[in-house]
Parts: C-alpha cells; sequence; structure tokens
C-alpha cells in the first residue's frame, strides 16, 4: 500500500484556506476537494475510480471465512483534535474495533464526512492522513467515501461517519448471550484514558496531567487472543459507556450476574484523579482501544499471557468473574470486602466522547 | 419482513418528548431509545440482537454474484420534512440506489443517526418508519446502526448516514468510463423535481406549485434494464448536481463528448418555472430518482421501451448521444440549432438538497 500512495500526487487544486458551501455542492469545486484532500490521503486504486461505489471481489472474502460482519458508527467527539489522537483516527480505530470485536478480520472502511463551513482546510488534510495511517496500521482500505458541507452553525467543525465489514472466520461465535457461570472477565489495560483526556482536553478541568486516548486498533490482538482460545465467549470494545455498560450488557443478554474485584482493574493514577474531582467512576468512562473478554476460566491465564506479548495488551489482566445470578447483576467488590451494584451509565455523564 | 414486524411491540420506555443529551451518552436512556424508537421501526431479527456487528452470510451472497459493492452517504438535507418524502426515505432510497448503479442487487443498509438535541421524538419516530417503508419497498434490510447526539446548536436536527452493501451479478461491467461513440444517453423520466421541491420547501420562493420529491428506489428499474441489454455501458443516478454533472464525469472518464437535444429532455413546466424565476438549469438539479444511463445505440429503443413498462421508468427518453470528441465535452442542442456548452456545477448553488 505504501506505493499506492507514492503513485498518486494530487494537485493542489483546492483554493483558499477554509471549506466553503462549494465544496459540498456535487460540482466542480467539491471534485478537487476530493480530487486534492480527500484521495490526496486516501489514495488506493479502488478509490481512485471515484465511482458511486466499491466493488469488492466476493471471492476473496470467502476465502477469509464464511461470514460478513457489517458495523457503523458516527464520530462528533469534541474537540476534534487531543492528545494521542484525533477524530480520524477514532473514526478509524473505532471501526476497526466494532469488527473485530465479532473475531472478524476488518478489512473495508466507508468514510462520510459531514463539514461546517469554515473548517480550516489543513485541519481536514491532517485528519484525513492520520485516518490514512491508522487504516494503514490496522490493515484495512477506506475503498468509498461522500462529502457533505453544512452552513455555519448547523455542525461542529467535523462529523465523520465510517462504516466497516469484514469477514468472520469459520467457529468464531462471539456473542454478548455467551457468559457461564464461572467465565473470567478480562480487560487488555488501563481503563478510562480515553474519556479522562476528553474531558480534560475541553479545558474545563484546568488539570495538568500527562495523559493521551488510549486509541488503537485492537483486530490484530483478538487474533492473538483466538489463536489460543478459539472460544471466546463474549468480546466487546468498552467505548461509549465505559466497561461498566459493557459488562451490564452481558450480564443482561447472558441472563448472569458478573463480579469485579475493585483492586485487579487497571486504572491510571492521573484517571482516578479526574474520577475523584468529578465524583465519577472510571469503570464508565470511554476507551477507545480497550475490550473486555469473558472467557472459559481454564484458558483465561493462557488468554492474558498471549495478550500481554501484544503491543495493545501489556497491561491485561483479569478482572472479575461470571456468576449464575441474579441475572444482569453487575457487582464490584470492594477492598473492605464490601461490595456495590455497578450499573450502566445513566444519564448524560459524557456527552460527545467520540 | 411484515412478520417480523409484527413480532416486535416496542415498550414505551423512552419519556419526554424531545431528545436530551442522555440519550446519546451510550447507558441506559440511550438503549431505551433504541430499543423503543428505533428497533420500533427497523425491527429484524439481525438488528434486534443489539451486537455492535450485524452478521451476515457469505454463501448467500455469493449465490447471487461475484464482487461487493459497497457505498455510503451522509443526508443533511434541509428541510428534514419535504413534500413527498423526508430525509429518512432519501437516505435509503440514494443508498440503495448508489448501489443499484453498479448493477448490483442492493441487500444491507446500516443506519448513522446525528441527532441535535431537542428534536422532537415523534418526529424522529415518523422518520425511522419512513426508512422502514423505503427499505421493503426496496427490499433491503437495515442491519446495523449507531447513534450519536450533540448539543442544541450544534447540528441541524438530523444527519442521517445510511452505507450500502450488495452483490453484483456476473457479467455487468458497468463503469463512467465506458462510454462509446454512437452510444445513446437515456433518463428515466422528468428531471431536476426534487432539487425544486427543496428550493421551494425552505419558503423562500413563495411559490404555490404541486410538486414532490421523485424519490424513489431504482434497483427494479435497472434489474428491468439489464434483462433487455445486460450490456449497459455507463449508469449513475442524477443526485447533487443533476444529469449535467453526471453527463460531464461520463464525457471526462470516458474521454468522449455528449450532445444532449434540449427538446427531448423532460422537465415539468413547473420546475422550468422555479428555474426561470433563479435563472438555473434543471439539469443542474438534484434528483432522488433519476439515472442517467448510456447504452449501445442497438439497443437504446428496446431499453426505452422495457423502462416505460416499469412504474420508476414511465417518462423514460432518449435525449442525446455519444461522440467521439472534443474529449470531456457535453453540448446542449437548442431548439433553434444552435447549441451551447453545458458545464458541471460549480458554486454552491443548491447547499443541503440531499
Amino acid at each position: 500500500m505504501k506505493e499506492s500512495v507514492m503513485s498518486y500526487t494530487p494537485k493542489r487544486t483546492v483554493k483558499g484556506d477554509v471549506i466553503t458551501m462549494a465544496h459540498g455542492s456535487g460540482g466542480k469545486a467539491m471534485r478537487d476537494l476530493i480530487e486534492d484532500v480527500v484521495l490526496g490521503a486516501f489514495y488506493n486504486p479502488e478509490l481512485a475510480q471515484l465511482e458511486d461505489q466499491a466493488r469488492i471481489d466476493l471471492a476473496e472474502l470467502v476465502a477469509q471465512g464464511n461470514r460478513l460482519a457489517m458495523t457503523t458508527d458516527s464520530y462528533v467527539v469534541d474537540p476534534i483534535e487531543f492528545p494521542g489522537g484525533d477524530i480520524g483516527t477514532l473514526a478509524v480505530n473505532g471501526t476497526v474495533n466494532d469488527i473485530a470485536m465479532s473475531g472478524a478480520k476488518p478489512l473495508y472502511l466507508s468514510c462520510g464526512l459531514i463539514i461546517e463551513e469554515g473548517l480550516e482546510i489543513d485541519t481536514l488534510r491532517r485528519i484525513l492522513l492520520n485516518m490514512r495511517k491508522a487504516a494503514d496500521q490496522a490493515g484495512v482500505q477506506i475503498v468509498t467515501g461522500d462529502t457533505k458541507v453544512v452552513n455555519r452553525g448547523k455542525a461542529d467543525k467535523l462529523f465523520i461517519n465510517t462504516t466497516g465489514v469484514g469477514v468472520i472466520p469459520e467457529g468464531a461465535d462471539i456473542s454478548a448471550s455467551r457468559a457461564q457461570p464461572g467465565d473470567k472477565v478480562i480487560v487488555n489495560g488501563y481503563v478510562g484514558d480515553h474519556g479522562a483526556v476528553i474531558l480534560n482536553a475541553r479545558g474545563d478541568l484546568m488539570l495538568e496531567v500527562e495523559l493521551e486516548t488510549d486509541c488503537q486498533p485492537l483486530n490484530g490482538l483478538v487474533e492473538c487472543m483466538r489463536e489460543v482460545c478459539p472460544d471466546i465467549h463474549c468480546l466487546r470494545d468498552a467505548s461509549r459507556g465505559g466497561v461498566a455498560t459493557v459488562l451490564n450488557e452481558f450480564a443482561e443478554s447472558s441472563g448472569v450476574a458478573i463480579r469485579l474485584q475493585e483492586a485487579d482493574i487497571p486504572v491510571r493514577n492521573e484517571v482516578r484523579g479526574v474520577c475523584e474531582i468529578l465524583g465519577l467512576d472510571p469503570l464508565h468512562f470511554a476507551n477507545e482501544g480497550k475490550l473486555v473478554a469473558i472467557v472459559p476460566a481454564d484458558k483465561a491465564g493462557t488468554v492474558v499471557e498471549a495478550m500481554r506479548q501484544h503491543p495493545a495488551g501489556q497491561g491485561s489482566a483479569i478482572i472479575g468473574e461470571v456468576e449464575s445470578g441474579p441475572a444482569g447483576r453487575v457487582t464490584l467488590q470492594t477492598g473492605l470486602g464490601g461490595g456495590r451494584i455497578l450499573d450502566m451509565l445513566i444519564g448524560e455523564q459524557l456527552p460527545r466522547i467520540c
């Protein structure tokens, strides 16, 4: 893919410094924007045809598995650039991860841009180049796209939708409804980083913390996990709503209870600090590179060991286990032997986190 | 699919009349919104699992063709409801049509909602139900989705992204680059209706015209066309930028010229009226149920005849032909024997038309 980047040298046809309504009208100005800025970042032979739809060889897909996974996410994060990432890296990794959580190999993404009139073209170039980097890192291609521009004040700088498809290998049977009593709960590292970074980046907290988003692709990590444990029961990335919400969904869908050991959950001191100031729980904070897995107890040690060998899983840990009931209940066992019920996120704690 | 609708009776769990930030936070309020309003409209067994990704049997896809078509579009039309349709019907038909223009059978859609805080929940219900109706009419299923809410003033009521996949049957080789000298240019009826309706619905024109959007699915019509002419050369729906922009894209990609006969292009008097007032060209007006086809000359009559038998093609007509050059030029032959060059849309003539 690096060669194909080299083979496309976009003409700098876009004039001016900011996006205008003309860039969204379907005419010449839009075509210039697409050929210069969008293809300049995303170039690959499929996209370069500028057809209204990408065409993907089905035989190649079938060679990799028996089911197509398809997922969509719109990204509206505020601010659009923040320590360690931006809305573009988020839009690629978030959708790659949603695909990967079915055990699938993510392959192709679409990219739908809604741009507010007045966005700086340099900002757009920077974000799209970061999307391309993230796509290369995750091993996916952006094969089809769409660009809309809305008047100033009718959107907030930039919203991005990515929709992804991938192929699920035969034998993968991962579902929120498969948690069984005795199973172990695993996370792949520190929880809550992304949520804390975004809250801090908005400037309301005025904290001097050295935090970066955990935004990263998880498909490679999931492949490692499946190699040592093909029968992963449940798998979800803990984005909006955090680890607590994912576990509540598992407990509800599977009709089981889940008990976490608070002391075993990796949380950075900086994140804990942000949480204490705001009276929030890091288990409700969004992550963009963290997964929650439920696996059979006899495989849990092996899975964690394999995960720790992968760059995206160095901080992996077993944080709890599945119990027979009460169905749908998630409990946090605290240090002093007590426990408290850990509910789904209710209300509007963290708007526009992703 | 009608049976499955009957089998789901959503609990009316959503409280209040309007969307609040809590409906987008990934927690309980969002889950209520999805189970009540979204599943209430879109219910099908795949979506009802509420997994983060849909899973589609690849064997079923391979049985229908050899390539997957994938396309994406974000819809930002203003106003969101207008005579003959709304942003939801547009979001389904627009993406269905982009898939169909490759000759593919559209099968599955994703739906990404970006909702502005304060949108009436009844409006959202109405629009999603219309999306369901449009999906049923086009024979596609909405299998995965995402919902985001942004603060008041940070979006404009509702934006919808739909991404579609379909299967291209073996033998279809439709491309913007295949127009050949001698080929005929066909449209399936009156052009410019959608653009005129939206301009009028914004209330700036104060015209008393009886116009409705032409928004409709075109996949059935394309199937009819392919039955009598498997070798369609070029096919595109004339949405943003209108018929003129599509023809300029064909002429440029194929390195040919195209000459249209103005007298043969079907335009309603009401649309002509709107255009005359504004000094605009109906060939630059957006359509949401109109395609432009380029077919071999010896098949053109048969194709038009077949199209006229289909509800979406009753007004079909041959409107011009392909010439060897100058490459990229589109000319409109006027009644008096003169001709004028018909360029792509330049500038911001019709913002937020789709």
